[in-house]
């Protein structure tokens, strides 16, 4: 299984979170993201409990909502005791309006407006993370009007880049993200922040990259950024106390990933992060961490209804269903991998390849390329596996077509948590 | 000039449609998308004057509106006397909201629904072009329920493929969309639509490609499908009289595009169909021609403000804005060109080189690489041209950003057409 949410039925159906996939499908229309709420629990009190067993609980958990951001997402995380982080003031609205602790968010962001600021400041976010000189200016400038005092980190590259199952050490200081270590753009800035009057800086953000799948580069990067906060002692004198790790623990979406649990990541961290604060006698510093994929990707699917099927002879077959790269644009973007099932089918062998092709006016708008599957036919359901993270969130009105309606499944028990957009919605703002 | 849209004031801000860039964003707030009515109405006069001059007026122009769809693009070309195609039930909607004529209407898509399909019989829309054998059983069904007759075209694979300056003339049978010639299947679709009770069969529909620079392949498909419409009434005894020859002319994106006028188009393929049409002893059809880009690319422009500006000293400099692949994913789906300017600097050299980050989390994020521009500060207006097709239409609210605001210029005087999103609209149907 790519995901412990999925199951069958007597039916011979396919289940997420113990709901039947077809009655979903029937009850809310296609297309469909299912969440499984246990799941999303389940992996929040694993990073919770993993820090607690291998760090002495000396960290929090910071949900990336970017992954997936909709106010019952914010209920949930915050229920669990995770914070979170944002990357908008689109996030941060969602997140304050179910009553998320502000003191428990985080504001990243390559370009984060003035006003984004001002109104991050004003609603008592906990940590800015900040990327640019100009938004040094900014935050202090505002502080100051506000006559408050803002609670920063600075993001550095920490010349640690993993973006595959290889990384390298060098190259990442090409990123629009934060200050590089190796030219001495990440001490400037740092020294420029201790400076400021209505800046509190609390310590150091760093992030190496996407569906990493080992452990290497990120004790590589943890270490590394404590020394650079040891240097930073040392011409400032100044001990700042945070260290903000990034997230990017990969996911399963096919069979072959080898996604590692993050308890495994998080007791070799440890272990580096306590022996680097021995050897260079700084304190241990309080760490965060920033799961967003691996909190709520395998945790969801996306169900459609399949429209049409096409066999070319001896070319290939495209499988139409009633959505496409307007709710899931991955494939699209970045010929993302996906397991597909026939969720009607899901006892039977998949003995079919087919093209799953999306909806849109588009040849491009393909969801899985020479894919098995089970035998798929005119009305089936298709699910699509892992579609958690970075689908809802990434969804456009292509073509005009309306976001799908988003349930959250607990034991078999389903509802509604966004609604589906109406053809009214797409028309509201046009004058 | 990348377009005639664009020019400069006595201030020495860039222009569109004669309003001043600066003035604008100052006005409506970026990122702003901006578009000239002059130059949208002229190509829609200049497309249908084309097929007076040299087809004796005999077809009809359908704006193809995936490439921008809201309610004051179908009032502008319904009051040019073009018709329009839709590819889903909102983008019918939406043209429907301002009255525009159904019976002008074509209704195109590789998987539109049973609900889309009795939606737009209902609606009375002009044609629907049937894309599997699928939808046709449906339609049927529906206008047989609804005691109508259907009026459908059907889409046809040519047998010819545009994506480049080169073009060939197999291989294009691997398409989600339509039924191909060179296995039989167009022509048995063919027989069997002519045989429903509750279908009307007007002609057949092709599409070769997009961005077409070329005149060949176009007039080529075009010949082929006459044939085949001889070759189906051989078969049948049903002489059809309209043939739909698609869209896909190309628009200049930089200054290396040879976009050609339509006229030139016209002018062959108007030949070509004369002499095939005389060849084959066939009378000459109806035809109908479906510009989208090509009407409203070229017309519009993005205005972002500059956010950081980032050097990376030996490496690169990002220039960040406020907007970035939410509103434009050209970039990161197609590494498309733009041609980016700095509009309050514009009379300026371009002797910068900038890469144009947007501000979501995620690297990919850029609208372009490496780009010659004004040498770029924090505050400046930065300007993407020819952003008037598939920006708007494929938006998203990636990172919980708001979409932004639409304005129509017209002779230096701008209304918006679209409201800027609002936080609140983020969280609407969010429960």
């Amino acid at each position: 299984m790519i995901s412990e949410s999925i199951g069958v039925n007597a039916l011979g159906n396919m289940t997420v979170g113990g709901a039947d996939c077809v009655a979903l499908a029937k009850q809310y229309a296609t297309p469909l993201y299912v969440f499984d709420e246990a799941l999303i629990r389940k992996n929040c009190r694993e990073f919770k409990a993993s820090i607690d067993e291998y760090y002495s609980g000396n960290g929090m958990v910071m949900y990336a909502s970017k992954a997936f951001s909709c106010k019952e997402m914010y209920r949930i995380v915050g229920s669990e005791g995770l914070g979170c982080d944002v990357v908008s003031g689109g996030e941060l609205y969602t997140a304050l309006s179910v009553g998320f602790n502000p003191e428990n968010i985080m504001f990243h962001g390559n370009n984060k407006t003035p006003e984004e600021l001002e109104y991050a400041l004003k609603s008592g976010v906990g940590r800015i993370i900040v990327d640019n000189s100009t938004e040094l200016v900014n935050i202090e400038k505002i502080a100051t009007e506000l006559n408050l005092k803002a609670n920063i980190m600075l993001r550095i590259k920490p010349g640690v880049d993993c973006h595959t199952h290889d990384y390298i050490r060098t190259g990442q200081i090409d990123s629009k993200f934060g200050f590089a270590l190796e030219n001495g753009e990440a001490m400037e800035i740092a020294l420029k922040a201790a400076e400021c009057k209505s800046i509190n800086l609390l310590g150091f953000d760093c992030h190496i990259g996407s569906q990493i799948f080992e452990t290497e580069p990120f004790c590589d990067a943890a270490v590394i950024m404590l020394s650079f906060m040891n240097d930073f002692r040392a011409k400032s004198g100044i001990t700042v106390s945070e260290l903000d790790l990034g997230g990017g623990f990969g996911v399963k979406y096919v069979e072959t990933d080898g996604a590692l649990p993050f308890k495994v990541f998080m007791e070799k961290v440890s272990k580096a992060l306590k022996e680097a604060s021995e050897r260079l006698n700084f304190p241990i510093p309080k760490i965060y961490i920033e799961p967003g994929r691996s909190i709520v990707g395998e945790a969801g699917v996306t169900l459609y209804t399949v429209g049409a099927v096409k066999t070319i002879k001896d070319v290939r077959t495209y499988v139409a269903i009633d959505g496409g790269m307007a709710d899931n644009p991955r494939y699209a973007l970045y010929q993302a991998e996906y397991d597909i099932e026939i969720a009607n089918k899901y006892t039977e062998p998949k003995s079919f390849i087919g093209t799953v092709a999306g909806k849109c006016c588009e040849s491009g708008d393909l969801i899985q390329e020479n894919a098995p599957m089970q035998p798929p036919q005119v009305g089936d359901i298709m699910a699509v596996l892992t579609t958690g993270a970075y689908n809802y969130s990434m969804a456009s009105n292509y073509n005009r077509l309306c976001r799908p309606a988003a349930v959250m499944v607990n034991n078999g028990e389903s509802r509604l948590i966004i609604k589906r957009e109406t053809f009214e919605d797409l028309i509201k703002n046009d004058i």
